[in-house]
């Protein structure tokens, strides 16, 4: 929304640390920029059948109409959707802002994708296009290996080939709304080649489940849809720690992308305390449940949590202070953006600060 | 489960508080219990049909087998389930701990019921024998009443009838996952009803709605499920506020027993946030979000929330300190109970115990 954009500003005042912006989105203009990443089948079946998923319907759910693609308004190129045109990225986000690495979340409805090999084929050649439009032209750029997650087998071909194409990818790319939680033994596969190759799972605010976002059934309002997503987030958290996923494979590091985080202190708190007492049903854990999410779990801070009363942010950030780690995100060129310089509505301490705004991010990266 | 039972005592000491337990859970002993309560069409429906409802299968994840009704191995009584027998809930319980009142809560599985007549002959029946044998053999028992939630018409009639049968009930009783979320224009009417006869609405731990417990499926232990109950609670409380049930009846309270309390300052903060941007969505919301929390909600205390440094718990008192209320309450019989001298991990101010142990609850149930 307009007033939305306008709320948080774009003002060019370089922070006094370097950034890391774990949280940018660039945007395929359409399925044709894809065609010179496509084979022939994929490009027809692209003309004549195109996306086809579940909950096509509730695709109305997911933004409002007021902000077209959920996006700031001075963020539209002259062709494209906001994301699109790296020159308009550049001049407009990543030179005043002094962003020294951004990383590309490319936002594309993989999940819910019923033609399997279709999902596959969309994936390699977002892929293989963000290699040849982003990661080769702006040496400030990495991207997250978008995959099929819904159809693991092929999840792991692709991450595995551009975790190999390209130095660039420094993640894998998962939207939170799954078919299944993300513990579940299907999606195994993603995890282990994920550890196997180094490379953290991103989660990231979205995607289309086929259920309900709340327990109690369908909310009427964006506003609630937006509000409940972070319980997608806090589910995921329950499940990959509960199911043992972290202790399979104790190499992997799970991000989650504009989820919030003001609720992670509760959810280990409630784990930990029913784990002590039912700690039969899950006997391969060998931690308290807390343990896990503060040694493989990373959040990053856009939205930023804002508290009516600015020092209970502190306090937050005093109980996450043995983890999980934070990174800092502004979520460019989404409507609900935090500028780097105004994120945090309170004073937070020089070390806080340069472990948020960088050094999480390149321990986690590798930068 | 045994070792549940044995990790917070009975311990008899007396706590220095009057104490007001606001979840006690009495028990029909089976429907042949009720039997003196039911026309004899439904004394026939409960021999050839009995309870019929949605996800009779689901019933499994509920509770873990090893505890049988989910209750102490200690309070079994010789016959009939944990809660069916007031003298050894007196003996065990009312007595030892100097219980001054006891909110009793009921759990019959109304919601899911297909057969709206039969809920509706049900709760009667249970709400009279709560009368009979409970509100009248013993002067410190309040009592919640059930209602067919799901067909709130019947509700209504049910929740009049009975609030003015007897002066002890003091609430009105919803499992808290329900079909739809609680704001929802069907559930309206017995907003308005409660409202009407000045009673509270309480909404307690379980039920079976039909949806999956969280935004990403069903989730594979129980551990998960129990601790993903508290986003139940979430979703009903931003359905509640956001869709204006408060500003509908500004009398109205709602009671949310059982799901924790450390994720309510969270859940505020986020939707403050996004209502500052969206609130367009919600014109009729003449205050903030948090505030209708603030002015409108009550939470009890059981299960406790233990962070690993209870100095945390402190901080989150603190942030609760402007609203919503907190009320103490031990889930007697049940396996995860809170003994009320032992319920807190942590030393908290003189005041702070006398409103959670005593005086929030008087004040909201006129006792």
């Amino acid at each position: 929304m307009a007033r939305a954009a306008e709320g948080k500003g774009t003002r060019a005042s370089k922070p006094r640390v370097s950034i890391i912006d774990c949280d940018i989105h660039n945007a395929v203009p359409g399925l044709d920029a894809l065609f010179p990443y496509l084979p022939e089948r994929w490009r027809r079946h692209a003309q004549t059948i195109g996306m086809r998923g579940r909950n096509a319907l509730a695709k109305g759910h997911v933004y409002p109409k007021s902000s077209p693609e959920a996006c700031r308004v001075d963020a539209w190129p002259s062709s494209g959707p906001p994301g699109s045109d790296l020159a308009l990225m550049q001049h407009q986000h990543l030179d005043p802002l002094g962003i020294a690495i951004g990383i590309l979340n490319c936002l594309v409805n993989l999940g819910p994708q019923l033609n399997h090999e279709w999902a596959a084929a969309l994936s390699r050649a977002v892929n293989d296009w963000q290699v040849a439009e982003w990661l080769d032209k702006d040496a400030r750029l990495r991207a997250s290996i978008v995959v099929p997650y819904e159809y693991p087998e092929l999840a792991v071909q692709e991450l595995r080939r551009a975790a190999r194409a390209h130095p660039g990818f420094v993640q894998v790319l998962i939207l939170v709304r799954t078919q299944e939680p993300l513990g579940r033994p299907h999606y195994r596969p993603i995890f282990q080649a994920a550890s196997e190759v180094g490379l953290p799972v991103a989660l990231h605010f979205g995607g289309t489940s086929g259920h309900a976002i709340t327990a109690c059934g369908w909310p009427s309002f964006y506003l609630e849809d937006h509000t409940s997503m972070s319980q997608a987030f806090q589910a995921q958290l329950v499940s990959l720690v509960l199911e043992g996923v972290f202790e399979r494979f104790p190499q992997l590091r799970v991000v989650m992308v504009e989820g919030g985080f003001a609720w992670v202190p509760p959810v280990m708190w409630r784990m930990d305390q029913h784990w002590r007492r039912l700690r039969e049903e899950t006997p391969y854990l060998r931690r308290a449940p807390s343990e896990y999410v503060r040694a493989h779990i990373a959040l990053t801070t856009q939205p930023m949590e804002e508290p009516e009363h600015p020092g209970h942010l502190l306090d937050l950030l005093e109980m996450m202070a043995e983890g999980p780690k934070l990174m800092f995100a502004t979520d460019y060129p989404h409507w609900d953006f935090d500028a780097p310089d105004r994120a945090f509505p309170v004073q937070i301490r020089d070390d806080a600060r340069t472990q948020i705004y960088e050094a999480n991010a390149r321990g986690l990266y590798r930068l």
